[in-house]
């Protein structure tokens, strides 16, 4: 059958160390999962209570394509707690994960063909959805010197829209206000839209992320229940709009998605209660994290920049290999630990680098660490 | 701040009438729903039973992009249940309603410009999702004397694809194996994709709705939980794909949902396993169609075809109006019954056509009809 061209888009690589780790595990071999993004924790319990107490109770038919007015309210009112903004609830608005966020913003903003800047390292499904929405993808390429994010002095003038995630999958590096305050002048300036990735918010170690919504109005801020709030499966997130884009993303809401899973933004409503469990899952996330700081180096893995936040650690390994794929399949067939080849988020550059999730339990991330000391020691790299 | 042409889609008129719906209920007038396109009921109990099960017992976190391989496998052999078709599990996509069915469909065969044919009237989200693509929807004019379906000689040669669902929303009526046959070879022959939308299969009443699978293998077949198993705002639903499209709509599918919502595959599990329940559902479905078509003609709402599957009557009210959106209002604020102006539909001709729906309650539909002929005899019209 036909095709479009707008479908050629690449196959994710981790999902090739995904299948062989799935292979391995299904031959009785013990595996680490330091590849995988998203919690090993399950939604919060006054989630899965919220969901438990309504099972019987309503009929969970479709809600309105921006979502239950009280969840919409209380996620306005988590901007005055988290970033001291006064946000109006009627530009929030509820949407099926993060993916249902950009599939919006992108239709809501741009048309055929509309340049996009994204920067790499960075999540590949931004160069993805663009192009299987009939736009155009510009990578710019990051410098270590600015932390892999993109700075003024990088954008074209030409391009419809500039997409910015802080903190940064995959280098968990963030922007602080000044530097995010510059990229959204300058986008103002030549008319270019600003959208703010912040899915990983909360999610953060030495200083606090800053929203692009403490700087400006006129932005684009997308941002979800999967990895703060530990709901990766119930694909219900968020996204702030201008005021007078309100009525557009609507319109767009309600033929696109209908309304998100009912189910889930009573799951998200619960969720918005769970302070103290979320608390205990940060807590593990940043002993994962000062081990990894702590024994990559020693396994041989020198070449990284601290996270600020997020979960993972990418690592530069232009020193060990200049096939990133082969080396993550070593790794998985030597150590027993699975990685992600930089491949899936800087084509250009990522045969030379790795990131390693640290979302797991903490015995887990240990014994990983400890494999990879073992493996790289027996590698002669360290 | 800047914003696409390829949003600039139409508002849902019938939105118009739930707010004043909405509006009359908060004052607290009593309002009869004929203008939901939903069932009143809740998922079946073995669908929430599942979910409860594994609320405690499951992260529910990210599934394969595809779906669960089990309701992948069951959903596949509900093709040979219903229709006596061998199906490859692997050719079945799970996808976040019939929604995300349209979003990939369209991704994967079409590109930015491309004409869609689509029949009027028809559901409206399918030329606002086409356009929001940057696609070119062509509305097809249907005829009376073909039941409001499309008909190979409605198709221009340049069509990259041709969606047709049967039964139709808002019509009812389906298309036989002969004329659905008709239509797929009249594409396969000029390279124009076959799209079907079986989203009402299950909900039939004289003779058997059949599968655009049943007749050819080289089409997208897309249906939902929504409708037949009760399930809308669960947001879960299927594609069935030509073997040489999984791979594509798999990457697609990865990057623009992740997956489909984990907890509405599990209570899509559980609802195979309510047969009998559902079978309730469309007993009563059954009782209020017999209803709507003795007395709507009663009320004066004449010009209906019986519909052979959905829960929708389509009136042709040209002799009582040309006005159906001041009608819809006449008939709400008069009569207290809220109904659906043809307009969403079909913008050409729907200023003189009616929706009902009869997914509510047989009571609710008997008190509605009631209210119809009382208001229709007080206006002189019967």
């Amino acid at each position: 059958m036909r095709s479009s061209t707008r479908s050629d888009i690449d196959p994710f690589i981790v999902m090739d160390v995904m299948e062989a780790a799935r292979k391995a595990e299904a031959v009785g071999r013990h595996i680490i999962h330091m590849e995988v993004g998203q919690p090993g924790t399950p939604a919060p319990q006054t989630a899965r209570n919220a969901v438990s107490g309504a099972l019987d109770s309503s009929a969970m038919g479709y809600t309105v394509a921006l979502g239950l007015m009280e969840l919409r309210e209380r996620i306005a009112s988590l901007y005055k707690d988290w970033y001291n903004v006064d946000l109006d609830p009627a530009r929030v608005v509820v949407t099926s994960g993060s993916s249902g966020g950009f599939l919006l913003a992108f239709s809501a903003l741009f048309d055929s063909g509309d340049k996009v800047g994204i920067g790499a390292p960075g999540y590949p499904s931004y160069r993805q959805i663009l192009t299987a929405l009939g736009l155009a993808p510009v990578v710019i390429e990051t410098a270590a010197e600015n932390r892999l994010q993109p700075v003024p002095g990088d954008l074209h003038t030409d391009l419809a829209g500039l997409l910015v995630a802080s903190p940064a999958n995959p280098t968990g590096t963030m922007l602080n206000a000044d530097k995010l305050g510059a990229l959204i002048a300058a986008c103002a300036e030549q008319d270019t839209a600003f959208i703010s990735d912040e899915i990983y918010h909360g999610i953060e170690y030495e200083g606090r992320a800053v929203s692009a919504l403490e700087l400006s109005d006129d932005v684009y801020v997308i941002n979800s229940f999967s990895k703060y709030f530990s709901m990766t499966g119930w694909r219900v997130g968020w996204m702030v709009v201008p005021e007078d884009h309100i009525r557009r993303v609507e319109r767009l809401a309600q033929n696109m998605f209908i309304c998100p899973p009912h189910v889930s933004q009573l799951a998200a409503l619960g969720a918005l209660d769970a302070k103290d469990e979320l608390q205990g899952n940060l807590d593990v996330y940043r002993a994962n994290r000062a081990l990894m700081l702590r024994e990559l180096p020693q396994a041989g893995f020198t070449r990284i920049a601290p996270p600020d936040g997020a979960f993972y650690v990418y690592a530069d390994v232009s020193d060990l290999t200049d096939d990133s794929r082969a080396f993550a399949a070593e790794i998985l067939e030597h150590a027993g630990v699975a990685v992600t080849p930089g491949l899936d988020f800087d084509p250009a550059r990522g045969h030379q680098t790795l990131r390693f999730s640290y979302a797991a339990a903490t015995a887990d991330i240990a014994e990983g660490l400890e494999r990879l000391k073992t493996f790289m020691q027996a590698r002669g790299a360290v």
